[in-house]
């Protein structure tokens, strides 16, 4: 890939794995880290039960999304800045690290306060205004692959964040478009790999998105860890039925705790700290 | 389509064409509108020659960009506010009208003031933060559909702005992404009348972006054209060779006088003024 | 494409277009030529209502298909044998020359009689041994593009032909697979003058197979015409709504009639004979 | 998925989970059989070191393909029948069981004679001429996936086969065709989980022509192994550098030991029989 030549994200021998520390959790070569929640935080119960929960089965953050990006004006769009209330709360009851999406630069200042790791979505990936801004800001950032993004885009894209100043950029691949329907996504698994060949960043998977429906969750969820993923970001509601967005394809409590169980053993087999 | 159920881009019994007037331009239903001009204002000559011959050649508006959304950070990122200015002069020099690329909302006052028609770029399509500005500032628009977008999601893209109160919305098809690579995208004709079947708004075509190839420029005009479409939007430059950026995409002002000689004698045969 | 190095199907100095003459219709630069009929000759009455119309209308060519590919193995698989006692009577009734597909070398002897083109369907464009079976029985062929075939991988399907021997080869698009559902196919217009370029093949297009809706292959057709297409393969039915396959993208007799009037007005100014 | 209602492939209460048996080797819920050998039969030297590399490897069916389909006539196409001596010499040598593509129904009886497995490939999914006679010859078939078929159309690609009578066959997921290029294709690893509730058929991953990337395979292939695959079917060749076709998606015989060795231990996390 030409156009990576002589950019920072391109992996070298003096630079072959990024390892991002976010207090203590770590993203990179020889560990695996999973980050769950809801869909979007609707109250606070529903968000401290799934918190609690997905800590207890051994998540390190704590995925709490306020602002939605949505392809209809008239679905549900986000709690919106109250919910920063409930993070707090979040903070406070757990040990949890909490992780958002920024969809704008309007609110960096208010969420880079409140969150440890921001999440830029995949409709957002060549929104190079926010890549700059969210680059400034100097904070932790997860990037999410446009669902119809090349590998070589993807990495340029992180390219405007590392441009900035800020290297503690983790990919996410989150399923690719194609004409197969039946999931809601096609996941790209082989990402995985070629984002490690290609660059020094870390790269997780999103297997709700990807698959869009809960119950092929785990075998997404157990084909990135053998693939050599870095981390998984999770889907999981107390109460998917009754979720306002995004419950079909959201682990109930239960579902997210056997499979934790199972990717901890999978997890040692394959060497990777969990 | 059932997600277009009760919105305001759908076609009805009492609603079935909008036609978008941008002074004396008319986009929709029984017209056939040209926009021309280069892929980036570089400078006052190079924008001033394109506007010249576009405007001998019969488009009516002026394709004008200052700020350019590239893959790469390393790439020509347009002109910037400094261009405005040159546009004034072809203003005073021409009676085109001027049509540009609006990326972000902080630039949103000084292109309402000085420019007819706003283009939101494939790559915002999704950004819904974009859009909502833009419906709110009621100066006619060009939505294109991203790469990846079905023709559902197309709509309710647009939506956003009609919700806000701006329904002088023109779409704008400018290919999708698919395995076939020869071409820079692949140009989906057929949108041009499910469009038509589904919305009352115009729709408009781009053939530069959608053939990636200035050779097959050509065939998809007169294709679309033919398909049933409103208008279209095509790359210009005095000296493509030469161009800072989509050079390879960009008719000489001799082919796009050939083309708009061709696509007159076709549209008097398919009854739509030119 | 380098893969089209030393080819007999490329574009050279020497040979820039090729005519297929299929008796006295013809193929090529120059020509507008349209096969038109049923997806499957049903029943006597059925086909020979369709064959007087669509000559009437002025196709020179009657597409009968009496073998079909299906799907799933419980949907209709066309008449058989049986049915070349119709084409015979279509012969004597009409002066329309006859077109079918062709599934199986077995068929060739008896198809090879009685038709005057044969068509090899998108499914088996990677069925080399058909190809090279009908590239030595010397028959005019119509190559359909598979849904997923690359331009490349298109060419070198009809190399398979010419390098047999059979150089009265036709290519047809017929719309590839992609992520847009809304129309059956997504029809790749740019194959058209992509494949000029290439090869000096002519190529037709299928606008009933790339839309899959009747309402579309009016656009798709004249659109097709636009870009430079040699030529048309459409579904009529007398019935439609009655149709054993394919009735939702088939024309009656009566939008057949109107459609083949302004193609020829387009024509006209296209500078095509037809 | 309506048009499977009433199938023969579709999973019922009744019949869950479908166990092929070829001779000692077991393809089904439970159990991880891995087939790996040469892209093609080259010659008695390289197919005779490869066989004995996989089976001291674990491999309990080797791969042989002596017909090989390809996209331009002017390459390599299998050595023909005169390789079933060298099949008959391994069958002498090891005790691995052969599985060879089929190409046409005209080798057969040829074929099923000598070989355990037949292979119908990608380009054949949908060549229902093949599948029906295989279906009739009553040999464990594996039917791969063509690389634009959607999973409705697949399992209905399989059930010409149950419909013959056959019931042995196996599908193959290889890879489908989307717009990302650096993989030679995208390997569906969500495919394994879904084929597995929608059908009790068993189903395997093709990791070679998924990747098209020797690098890449041991990824895949764990990867599929997770995600609930059945098995593999590899491409390994003792000198993939001098290799006549595929050499660079082949694993060495090193690199296959190690692999092998390595999804013995995930194996046995998983349950998984290997």
């Amino acid at each position: 890939m030409k156009r990576l030549d002589n950019t920072r994200v391109k992996k070298t021998d003096a630079r072959k794995h990024t390892l991002v520390h976010v207090k203590n959790a770590v993203f990179g070569e020889g560990h695996f880290t999973v980050i769950a929640g809801p869909c979007a935080v609707e109250n606070l119960e529903q968000a401290l039960a799934a918190a609690k929960a997905v800590e207890k089965a051994g998540a390190k953050v704590f995925r709490a999304s306020l602002f939605k990006p949505r392809t209809s004006p008239y679905t549900f769009q986000g709690i919106g800045p109250e919910g920063i209330e409930i993070l707090k709360l979040i903070k406070q009851e757990t040990r949890l690290l909490i992780e958002t999406e920024i969809l704008s630069p309007s609110h960096l200042r208010l969420l880079a306060e409140h969150v440890d790791l921001l999440r830029i979505g995949s409709r957002n990936m060549d929104n190079f205004d926010l890549l700059k801004e969210v680059g400034k800001a100097g904070k932790p950032v997860i990037l999410k692959r446009n669902m119809s993004a090349t590998l070589e885009e993807f990495l340029l894209a992180a390219e405007y964040l590392l441009l900035e100043g800020n290297e503690q950029a983790i990919l996410c691949e989150r399923g690719i478009r194609t004409f197969e329907t039946y999931t809601r996504n096609t996941l790209d698994i082989l990402a995985v790999p070629a984002v490690k060949e290609l660059s020094h960043l870390p790269i997780i998977v999103d297997p709700s998105h990807s698959t869009g429906m809960s119950k092929f969750v785990a075998s997404a969820s157990k084909a990135a860890l053998a693939a050599g993923a870095d981390g998984l970001i999770i889907e999981v509601h107390p109460h998917p039925e009754k979720a306002l967005s995004d419950g079909h394809q959201s682990l109930n409590l239960h579902e997210f705790q056997t499979l934790m169980d199972e990717l901890r053993e999978l997890a040692r087999v394959l060497k990777k700290k969990m």
